[in-house]
């Protein structure tokens, strides 16, 4: 298939979706298609010297949080009403020069914080999609995209993707470049992206970091399970299904050095976000959410002393989760997504609190779709590996959705 | 004084030297004025609710690899001819909202890296005022402004700092936004500050991080003296104005997991500045100086494999540095700022290889003026700091500047 008939299949998806589901900040039919030609047409050039692009008419979508050069870029925010970047984001040229086309740009909350933009969960058009990779989730769900690029601070990719039924994938901390990406909190901004597919994660993956592929796993992985304060029926689930394919599953109490972590990145994000958002706060604030300028008000009055206590407490327990893993017991630890199925309502994205303490630490996540909550939408649950295990992490995630139920394509009403 | 009547005056030694130094690329007088008027309007608002701005009238150059809202940021590249940014970077927002006036935007090299602008040395023309921060450091050498941002990825502040007798402040890793600055190397880009008088450097780390200010040392310091390669009559000089003066002198030898690290930073900044600069690298490769494409095509054959290791040897080293300080023996490191004088010519900015270990561990670093070379020109020496120790590190340094014979103002020829 040449990328010219991937968009178009693509575009038709759109007028199928898009009226119900507003995954969209920009998309330009007419862009889009004149993209796919161009990267068909350096195809051929490059079959003539058999170098095609790794990513040969991939179509993906890129959350409006990441600067495009030839699309405008609003950030969510009216601030950036019409804003057009120079220059595209490291991430998208690189997806770009691998062959991949942009569709568009996809929806997100508020700065890539919390108010909500206008995105349904395809599921079902009355609930969130979760945030803030709104539209991306969404775009890959329904099938708009084969992949979409989000960005994680808080649980912005792992929520969206186990409440839209799709894989959702936060690599390594620092592997994936975040320049041309609008800064929120520097030391947990993680660029990750969304498919139905684990293989294209990976394909993805490879590309963008120039690591190796992740090879199929031959034989069951190890789990730690690790419970979360409420026992949460899907993950209990994927845990007896994965032990039953031969999957050795053990619980895992965290050490004391994780107690409160979750809850502390909420004052490093804070704390972060006022100074990055600096202008913004000090010259825009009336164009602000009142929930973003809630965040930041706390970030202003967070000591400095706080955050750095914090900031220790959390490299004590990056060592004592590198020592777990080296430990050897599992490959990959077993944890709830988000707290159960997308809530209904799209005044809110959700709660981000089973992904914080991941995105503090900085290690690979990954949402596992397969599992249909108690009202029959999609919930995931999340794998998370050892920093830097990228690949086995991407395989772990491959093995499991072959021993679940399997995600549900949304139906359009 | 007023905030504009600081401007009237910096702008009369923007004539007197702009026409030689060439420090700026880009400086509206009739904005810096009308921007001085309106913090004197807001200060005086404030003083009436008694809180005037803690950088009142504090003149600023602004290093021009930084996003102004209301002024071109070319990055030092033509592939940016006119780029106007929509909001100020994170650290410019914060400067303005303590009150201080951006004259202008100083010359940088080439998006940061190495190939160098106009900028000429103050103290002797036909020399270069080293960079990637050369414009910074020539217009706060020549009094043009009080101080004047920069950023560091290798040696881009200490070494112009040393070159043009000023000091020049490398905070902590990760202290200062770097929302708003073009990304060379995201886990070593770094934002400082170069001032004449150090207490205006500690008057700034204070209003960007709400940290404590500064205390004058009462005693004299313990200074750890790292030799390098080549043994430099400057930083023995030093070391012993600071013995006369009453510092404990130590020699240290850097422990073994150290060796090379220096060098490995080059590889560790090509890697991540073929990904910041995707875009540039794939789509406008022929607007690369050559010097430039050399960087990026390294970063591009450097394997992943490689960068890892580097970054697990770095972070072992990050941590052996930490005991050292911490078994207590001395307070700062003293070393060479720069292999020499400003070479001449102003093809090259110099060598950076004395900081780029010290930015590679993510230390405070500071070159502290008042030594001149074999041919009259200034040479600075570094002191490096606990990390996290900024405040203790520049009370160091002025502790230090006070032993030293003192920097000489440039004389304008």
């Amino acid at each position: 298939m040449t990328a010219r008939e991937a968009v178009d299949r693509a575009l038709a998806v759109v007028d199928e979706w898009e009226p119900s589901v507003h995954a969209w900040a920009h998309l330009d039919r007419a862009r889009a298609c004149a993209e796919a030609d161009a990267v068909d047409a350096r195809a051929n050039a490059r079959a003539r010297a058999h170098e095609p692009g790794a990513l040969h008419g991939l179509v993906v979508g890129v959350k409006d949080i990441v600067d495009t050069a030839d699309q405008p870029t609003e950030y969510g925010s009216p601030i950036y009403a019409g804003h057009q970047p120079r220059a595209d984001a490291g991430v998208v040229a690189q997806l770009r020069a691998a062959g991949a086309v942009v569709l568009g740009k996809t929806v997100t909350s508020e700065l890539a914080v919390y108010t909500p933009g206008p995105t349904a969960n395809p599921h079902r058009v009355t609930h969130t999609p979760g945030g803030s990779s709104s539209g991306s989730a969404a775009a890959v769900a329904t099938g708009m995209v084969d992949v979409a690029l989000g960005t994680q601070t808080a649980g912005s990719v792992i929520r969206p993707a186990s409440f839209c039924g799709v894989f959702g994938y936060k690599p390594t901390y620092g592997t994936v470049t975040t320049a041309g990406v609008k800064p929120v909190a520097p030391s947990l901004d993680t660029v990750g992206w969304f498919a139905r597919d684990p293989a294209l994660l990976d394909r993805v993956r490879v590309a963008l970091t120039g690591r190796a592929p992740a090879a199929p796993r031959s034989i069951a992985p190890r789990l730690a399970l690790v419970r979360v304060e409420l026992r949460l029926d899907t993950v209990e689930h994927a845990a007896r299904a994965a032990a039953e394919a031969g999957a050795i599953v053990t619980e895992l109490l965290l050490p004391a050095a994780f107690d409160g972590l979750g809850d502390d990145h909420t004052a490093v994000m804070a704390y972060e976000a006022v100074r990055s958002l600096a202008w913004e706060w000090t010259t825009q604030r009336e164009r602000l959410s009142p929930n973003l300028q809630r965040v930041l008000a706390t970030g202003e009055t967070t000591s400095a002393d706080d955050y750095d206590a914090i900031v220790r407490r959390a490299a004590s327990a990056r060592t004592a989760c590198d020592d777990l893993f080296a430990a050897g017991g599992f490959d990959v630890l077993l944890t709830a997504a988000a707290p159960g199925e997308a809530p209904e309502g799209l005044g809110s994205t959700g709660d981000p609190r089973f992904a914080r303490l991941w995105t503090l630490l900085g290690l690979p996540t990954v949402s596992v779709p397969g599992l249909t909550g108690p009202s029959g939408l999609p919930i995931g649950v999340q794998l998370v590996g050892r920093r830097g295990a990228d690949a086995e992490l991407l395989a772990c995630a491959a093995w499991l959705a072959d021993v679940l139920p399997g995600a549900k394509r949304p139906r359009r009403r």
